[in-house]
């Protein structure tokens, strides 16, 4: 599970990083599909896996409001500082919570807690796919999102 | 690891049975990003994930041509076909092979075989959320992506 964690932040350090070849203009502006803008977008996986992730340990939601943290430095520094404490969490013993059932405040579900981190895990890549059809779409090479072959640090 | 393969068959069936409100023109058109038409991703997947799985076996690739596979029916057929033999492999005992080094035919680079199954799994995902990009590009609702709340039956 950790792995795939690892891979998801990689790449979106390298998406975060892409962006900087773009004016704003462009970050922002409101595209078909997916949930609008490509720093939206980025502002969203981050706000999602967060908010999941609070839910698993049973802490109260966090709203993050994108009017707050509408340009690329601000997304960064968001998803560092999120990853921060997400990582303590989860590398402290994961295997111990895995099996358990939780229920977060936004959904009347019960879920486990292993198919909520894989909702997390898909939820990112999903959206990172979207983001690649708009990077051909504007003529820009994507980020590769190849699993294989990529040396995570972490 | 087996759940995520679940997901994605469960969400690749809902993406085939999608297409049948497309007329064919629209299923094989080219479009911008990805490996360009929404049929032909489908194909993608299947002969990637496919592939990938032989490769872990240690078995020779099989080429498939999409010449040969060019319609919804003929697509769903091959995800069928090769799901049958994919599942058997699979579900026999995955834990003793994943932490096994393999090299397959199209790649220099030495894999474990557990991070091929990632690979695999983060593929799929994300070609499916360029698929849905298109949808809306459509003006079509695309198949939910979510994890959680899901039945899936295999």
């Amino acid at each position: 599970m950790l792995h795939f964690f690892e891979y998801n932040w990689q790449v979106r350090d390298e998406w975060l990083d892409w962006c900087h070849q773009l004016p704003v203009e462009e970050l922002v502006k409101e595209r078909t599909g997916g949930v609008g803008s490509i720093l939206y977008t980025l502002f969203h996986i981050i706000d999602i896996e967060y908010s999941w992730i609070r839910g698993i340990q049973d802490k109260e939601d966090i709203m993050v409001d994108f009017e707050n943290y509408a340009t690329l430095e601000k997304v960064t520094a968001l998803s560092n500082q999120f990853r921060t404490e997400i990582k303590e969490f989860l590398y402290k013993d994961l295997a111990s919570f895995e099996d358990k059932i939780v229920t977060v405040p936004w959904d009347e579900q019960p879920y486990m807690k292993s198919e909520i981190l894989r909702h997390i895990i898909a939820h990112e890549i999903h959206h990172i796919g979207q983001l690649s059809v708009w990077a051909r779409e504007l003529d820009i090479q994507p980020v590769s999102a190849n699993f294989v072959g990529r040396k995570i640090l972490v």
